[in-house]
C-alpha cells in the first residue's frame, strides 16, 4: 500500500472531523462570522510564513538535486502566489497591514509551526514532508468537497478561499508532494512507518485545533 | 532591572492561574485524583527526556567553556537525578515499567517540548535557557508554596513531590539557571528582550496548558 | 565604517593571494590546462548544490519576511540560473553527466561548505550571509578584473565564465547580499562583530584552499 | 559483517599513514619536537571542546533514553576526564592559561569539528557517532601501538599522552562506542552504508591532516 494512503488510515477519524467542524460548515454554507474568518486569515498568514520555512529546511536536507528543485518550487508557491493571494483576499476583507504587522501567532498557531520547525531542522526530508502533507492535502479535501455547491464558488466573501483551495493548480501542488512522499516512502521498514505516523497524526491534530482556535478566535485559553 | 524580574513580570497573569489550578490545589490538600497523577507521572517522564535534549543543544550552542559545563552538568542532574527519583516514584504508585514504554506523549506535551527543542536547535544559549526557566523557576514556585503546609510533606502519595521541588539541591539548581539568564541577558537590546519575553510567555503558557492537560488525563480534545 | 568594508580590510592579505594564483592567473591569460578547470568545474558543481542549501537555511533562519523573500530569491538565481549556466558550460566542455553524477567533493570542497552549513544550522541570518559573502563577491572581484582584456570575454574556453562571473545581473546579486549585509549589520556590538569576522577570514580563506585544489586537481592530499 | 569492520576497510590505507607520520613516529621515540607538541596540545584542547558538542548532538538526536545515557556519559567523560588531563599536562608543558584563551583553531581543525557538528546538526544518531569513531579509535589504535615500547611510558614529555590513550578506561570508553555502532549498525541499507562510509572517509582523512597540521604548526597556508 502507498505510504499516504497508509498515513490516511491512520487519521481518518481525526480528518472527519474537519468537515463537520462549525468552522468548516460555516465556509461552506456561507453562515461563518466574517470576523472568525479575518481572525483565520491572520493566523493562516503568520502560519504561512513558518510553513514556507519547513520547505527551505527541505531543501537543506534533500538528499538528491531533483528533490531540492522540489523543495524549492514549492517553497516559490507559498511565498509568491498563495502568500500574495492571501495579501489581495485580506485586504478585499478590510484587513489593514499594520493589523498584520502586528499580529502575533496564538498558542496552537506557534504549537503547530514550530513542531514542524522542529522536525525541519533534526530530522530528514521524507519527515519533513509528511508532517506538511497534513495541512496541503487537507485543505485540497476540504476544497474539493466544498467546491461541489456550485453557488459557493461565487460566494461574495469565501467563494475566492473555495475556489483557490479546489483550483487545479493547487491541486497539481498537493498532488507532487504526495507522489514525493510516496516515492521517497516506497520501501521503509515498520520502524520508520510507525515514526511518520506519529508525525502525521499530530499534524492532523494541529489541523483541526487550528478550525477550533480561528472558530473561537482563541489566542490563548485558560479553562 | 534583572531580566528573569522583567521576564516574571510579562506572565505574572499567568503565573497566578496555576495556583488556583484544580490540579495543583488538588496537590496542596491531597485531594488530587490518584489517576490524574499517575497520568501526570507519565507524561512528565516523557517531558523530561525532551527538557533533558534541551540542556543537551544548549552544550552545543553555548558561547564558552564555563557555560557549556552549565548546561552539562543540569543535563546531568535531568538524566541521572531528576528522572530516577520520577522512575522510583513511579514504581511506589504502581505504574509498570511497560505503561512507560507504551506511553505517548499527549498533544499539548508534544507541542511544549516541540517547541523548547525547535528554540535549541535554531537560536542561541540565552533563548535556550529562557524556554527552560518557565519549567525549572515555575516548579520551584509551586514546591515553596505548597511546601509551606508542613502536614502535606509527609503526604503518602504527593509528599516526596512536594519535597523534591522544594528541596535545597532543586532551589539551587534553579538559582544557577536564573544566574546565568541574569548575567548572559545584562546588555541585551530592547529587541532582543522582545524575542526572549515572547519566548517565555508561550513557554508560560505551556504550563498551564500541561497542568491542565494532566487534570482532564487529556490526550488530545475534539471540542 | 560599513560591515562589508571592515571584513574585507579583515582579509585583504588573503584575497591579495587569488589574484596572484595559477589559476586565476591561468583563466586570465588562457594558458590554463582544460584539465584543471574541468575539475574546478565538477567541484564547482557540487559546491553549489551545498552553497543553495546555505541560501535555504538563510530562508529558515530570516527574521523578517522581506529578508525570507530575498534569501529565497538568491536561492532560485544559484538552483535555476548559476547552475543552469554552469550544466550547459560543462556540456560544452566535453564533461559526461555521467561524470558529474558520479563525481565526489574533495575534502577542501567539503569543508568548506560543512562550515557554512554548520553556521546556518546553528547561527542567525548575519552569520549567514558572511559565511556566503566570501564566495559571491570575490568571484565578482575577480570576474571585474579579467574583464578589463576584453579580448578573454571571447575566449573559447574561459570567456562564457569571465562574462558570467563580471555580467550586470551577478555584481547585481552580489550587490543585494553586501547591502543587506551592512544593513544588519548596522548596530551590531564589537563583540559581534569578531564573531563575523573570523567567519569571514575562514571562508576567505576556503576560497583560497578551492583555487589550489583545483589547480592540483586533488581530492586529498598526503604529504 | 560489523559496521566497524566495514568501515575499518574503507580507510585501512588512510590509517596506515598515521603510524608513519613524522608526527606520530616523534611521539613513537620521543624524537619530536616539544614546541610542536605544544601546538598539537592547544588545538586538540580547542578540538574537545567541539568533540564534546558532537556528543551532545548525540543525546539530542538519540532515539532510545539508554543512547541517550551513553551519549552524554561520555559527553561527561570528555568534559570532566579528557579536557582536565589535557589542563594538567599543558600546565606541566609550561602552556599557560592566556595561551589557551587566545589560541583560535587551525584551519584545518575548524573543518574538522564543523564537519562533525554539521553532521551533528543534520543528521541521526548513527551518523554522529559514525562522525566521532574515527578520532575516538585512531587514538586507542595509536595509543596502543606506542605503549608497546615500555619505555616510552615513562617518557618526561610523551609518556603521559601514551598512557592516557593505551589505558583501560580510554580502551573501554572507545569500545562502548564501537558496540553502539555496531549494534545501531546491524541490520542497514547498502546506501545507508555509503553514507557512513563516507562520514568515516572524510574524518578520517581530518585525523591525517591534524597530525600533518600539527607537525607544520601551521593555521592556514599558503603554497
Amino acid at each position: 500500500m502507498k505510504l499516504t494512503k497508509k498515513l490516511y488510515e491512520s487519521t481518518k477519524d481525526i480528518w472527519d472531523t474537519y468537515y463537520k467542524h462549525p468552522f468548516v460548515v460555516g465556509l461552506s454554507n456561507g453562515s461563518l462570522d466574517i470576523d472568525k474568518f479575518k481572525f483565520f486569515m491572520i493566523q493562516d498568514y503568520l502560519y504561512l510564513l513558518e510553513y514556507a520555512k519547513v520547505f527551505a529546511l527541505g531543501v537543506a536536507k534533500a538528499t538528491s538535486e531533483k528533490n531540492m528543485r522540489k523543495f524549492s518550487s514549492v517553497l516559490n508557491s507559498v511565498l509568491n502566489e498563495e502568500m500574495e493571494i492571501h495579501k489581495s483576499y485580506m485586504k478585499r476583507l478590510g484587513i489593514k497591514e499594520s493589523d498584520i504587522e502586528n499580529a502575533k501567532p496564538s498558542i496552537v498557531n506557534t504549537s503547530y509551526t514550530n513542531y514542524m520547525l522542529q522536525i525541519g531542522y533534526s530530522k530528514g526530508e521524507l519527515e519533513i514532508l509528511v508532517s506538511i502533507l497534513a495541512c496541503s492535502w487537507s485543505y485540497k479535501e476540504i476544497g474539493e468537497r466544498l467546491s461541489k455547491d456550485k453557488s459557493m464558488l461565487d460566494h461574495k466573501l469565501y467563494g475566492e478561499w473555495i475556489k483557490g483551495y479546489s483550483s487545479d493548480e493547487y491541486i497539481k501542488s498537493n498532488e507532487e508532494i504526495m507522489e514525493l512522499v510516496d516515492e521517497l516512502g516506497k520501501d521503509i521498514t515498520e520502524e520508520h512507518f510507525d515514526v511518520l505516523k506519529d508525525i502525521f497524526i499530530n499534524c492532523s491534530r494541529y489541523e483541526y485545533m487550528f478550525w477550533d482556535m480561528s472558530y473561537k478566535k482563541e489566542m490563548f485559553y485558560i479553562c
